[in-house]
């Protein structure tokens, strides 16, 4: 069994190249999709969609299902729920910087007036 | 410049490891710490603490100050909120999941409720 950290690798992993994210959004609009669709805004060969598509299979980020001669590509969003917790904790911190430009822009503001009288 | 794309590779690309993350979230809590407080609760020698801080350092997630012989290092949590914004947009699909949940869950015990009549 694959344990917390190791999923969380492997999430941050699939998310770190840019056509992998594309492909996550694109799936984000049609909840599922052919490969030849998911591919076609891409310049790169099918093979190396394919293999995009592996690590975000194997990162549990998407299903894949056959029927017939069409594979049907799925998102799986879960994967990413765990990783945006992990983030949530540093919210503070950008929160804490937004407050201290608030108060400063509030204190030069009060300044500003002062002067002004 | 880098631009939007690029902080988020590189971002994801430092949050892949654990030892990266554990550093992270030892910041979190001390907000600054010296490179041997780091070091010190991992396994690992320092040359590789090291490495691990370049690639914090590249992704601008943390900062490195040295005054004498002492270098404090000191999180910088905003390209963390670029990646949490992104992975914000998924949300939808695990609420979702949850109120589908919640609805099948009360349909259940609705159902109990009517056999206990």
């Amino acid at each position: 069994m694959v344990n917390y950290q190791e999923r969380l690798d492997r999430t941050f992993a699939a998310l770190t190249d840019p056509t992998r994210r594309a492909i996550l959004a694109r799936l984000e609009h049609s909840d599922s999709a052919s490969i030849s669709e998911l591919a076609e805004p891409f310049e790169i060969k099918l093979p190396a969609v394919m293999k995009h598509l592996d690590v975000l299979e194997s990162a549990g980020l998407i299903n894949r299902k056959k029927s017939g001669r069409t594979v049907t590509v799925r998102l799986r969003a879960q994967p990413m729920r765990e990783a945006m917790a992990w983030l949530h904790r540093y919210e503070r911190f950008w929160s804490t910087s937004l407050d201290r430009l608030t108060v400063l822009a509030e204190s030069a503001e009060k300044a500003t007036r002062r002067t002004e009288r």
